[in-house]
């Protein structure tokens, strides 16, 4: 993938920013350039507000006028947009030039509303892109062997070039024998133990790196924020995000900070960090107070919460209070619309880059 | 292994006390207690010294009796003493419950002297504690295949239980390729990609851990080092130290930090740090203003520097200035007798603990 700054703010952008808009709870227009949208209205005036929100409203619109240091909005869900039409590209010129297609295999164990959305959601991108999408559904009840056994079927299939276990797996599984049985080399999800030393040691390279750190690491290369030599500090030590993150920004010549729950005084910590990525599952921890001014912040964390106004009765945000962070930051991921989007995309660039290593297609 | 506070200063000691002395260009006598050996002297006035010697030894001292904080010489030479020890006991109870002891292949490939030198090391401490030793030795310009054959031999040989590879092999040889054929479950140096997985994956456990990072470790908790929620820097991100050092801090719930060679003002880091290790590899880089007063230091580092009045010509000394660190650390390895012997013991250890495994024996 290129490092170029993402330049389209395509029709999807408004759903984003109206998103933003209500969780800032004030209905304001972001300015867009270009290149980034801003958090600095472009017209205070615009909209129709409540006077308890006109206050808080304007509170925060006169802060955001009073500083230059307004964060710009790193737009996953433009990103990962135009990630998938690079993809959709290169799908068609391997059906041209070879007839083949990559193939995306999922299994999902069990009835699960939320896995069930996410298994649609992935075939729906997959159809987008032009990748065959293959798909079992298994019964709660099945055994590990039943699972195991179509696992093997897909590793040999010459058509899949990647397969997904849909987690989590009932819990008279045993989820790390049934990850390990993915063929290595069709572990597009990168959880497999050899992928994760191999992306940990700087001389060599993992088969696949795992999707959300994989998104992370692409907003920063393509809003062109540098990495090398500067300090990373990483919220949250999870094997399916932190841990990847962190060595991914070390492979990036970043000094690198993990910080958890056992560590003490983390806002110290997190003060010190030129980029921060965290993921650490809870709702507005990281306050204003704790970034330094200048940072770009990518925020993983996507936390419900009540929200009496929303049809939905709650709302989505993420582990950095957004507000806040938008006085201080240079630049910030909103939730949603930031880093989610690009999961799903990197999941499909993961799978083509299977099929051509299968294929020997460049 | 335990995390007792070693207690054992046995006849080994003093050839370390004698070798720091070496380093440290003074005769000093270094005071002793159940657990530790303190920098600072028993006996100032012991030992005759030049004129120019004097003089900068009775500062040291003074600047040593003046202070309280006069680190605790972590005794590397005598906890891997102890270890050995342990060892030798268990593959005695071994060889009478089952008739089995331990058995270590080692693969030379060349004639480089420092590889030989370490190769029959390793032989002798496998002698001293009872693991058979095996060893095969390929001239400089054997083929990877040749390579491939014996390591082939010796994963099928149940009377092995841990195969090493002398590095570094020959330039025209693959290293990955040859240390990736080496079966995961006799891997007792812990370099392969899917033990570094597994280490790294907070809910796995890896085969084995490499020898030199599990040193550093077992040295903190002989000592009784607390590591969790302290701040720990790594300095240096080697796939053979610096990451798998981070890695099982970060286990061991410390918050890790890893300066490289990238890092920007690397001094301010590490004064942060309660826990120091460096595998920098660079002669007395770590200076006393690097070090937060109380910080327990860990050094990896082995550099020969010259020295005209040594018979070798030069002396070794380790990342971090020995002299003044003593003054403002809580705890300190030596350079030699620290990290260095523990890398030996461990090598004995995890062989000790894949026979237990292959053979089910407790």
């Amino acid at each position: 993938m290129a490092s170029a700054i993402f330049s389209d703010c395509s029709s999807s952008t408004t759903a984003r920013v109206f998103t933003i808009n209500k969780i800032r709870t004030g209905i304001l227009h972001l300015r867009q350039s270009s290149a980034i949208i801003s958090c600095k209205p472009r017209n205070p005036s615009f909209g129709v507000l409540s006077t308890q929100r006109r206050s808080s409203y304007s509170t925060a619109v006169a802060m955001s006028l009073n500083t230059e240091t307004s964060a710009k909005v790193i737009d996953g869900k433009a990103v990962a947009k135009q990630i998938k039409d690079e993809i959709k590209i290169e799908v068609l010129k391997m059906k041209d030039a070879i007839g083949v297609v990559p193939g995306l295999a999922v299994i999902l164990v069990g009835d699960r509303k939320d896995s069930a959305t996410y298994v649609r959601n992935k075939k729906k991108a997959c159809e987008a892109v032009g990748i065959t999408s293959y798909e079992i559904c298994l019964p709660e009840d099945s055994t590990e062997e039943d699972v195991l056994k179509h696992i093997a079927d897909y590793n040999e299939n010459p058509k899949v070039h990647g397969i997904l276990i849909q987690l989590p797996l009932p819990r008279h599984m045993d989820e790390a024998r049934i990850l390990n049985a993915v063929s290595i080399d069709k572990d597009v999800d990168g959880f497999h133990p050899l992928n994760i030393g191999l992306l940990a040691k700087r001389d060599r390279e993992p088969f696949f790196v795992s999707c959300t750190p994989k998104g992370c690491i692409e907003l920063l290369h393509r809003y062109g924020i540098t990495i090398k030599g500067k300090r990373a500090v990483i919220i949250g030590r999870s094997n399916i995000v932190g841990l990847p993150v962190s060595l991914l920004l070390q492979r990036e010549d970043a000094t690198i900070t993990i910080v958890h729950s056992r560590t003490e005084n983390p806002e110290e910590i997190v003060r010190q960090a030129d980029i921060i990525v965290s993921a650490a599952g809870k709702a507005n921890m990281v306050r204003g107070s704790w970034i330094k001014p200048g940072a770009v912040i990518i925020d993983v964390g996507i936390n419900p919460i009540d929200d009496p106004e929303s049809p939905r009765g709650y709302r989505l945000v993420g582990d950095v209070c957004y507000d806040e962070a938008c006085k201080v930051a240079s630049a910030i991921t909103p939730v949603p619309g930031g880093v989610g989007p690009m999961t799903i995309a990197m999941l499909l660039s993961n799978t083509l880059d299977s099929a051509k290593r299968a294929l020997k297609f460049e």
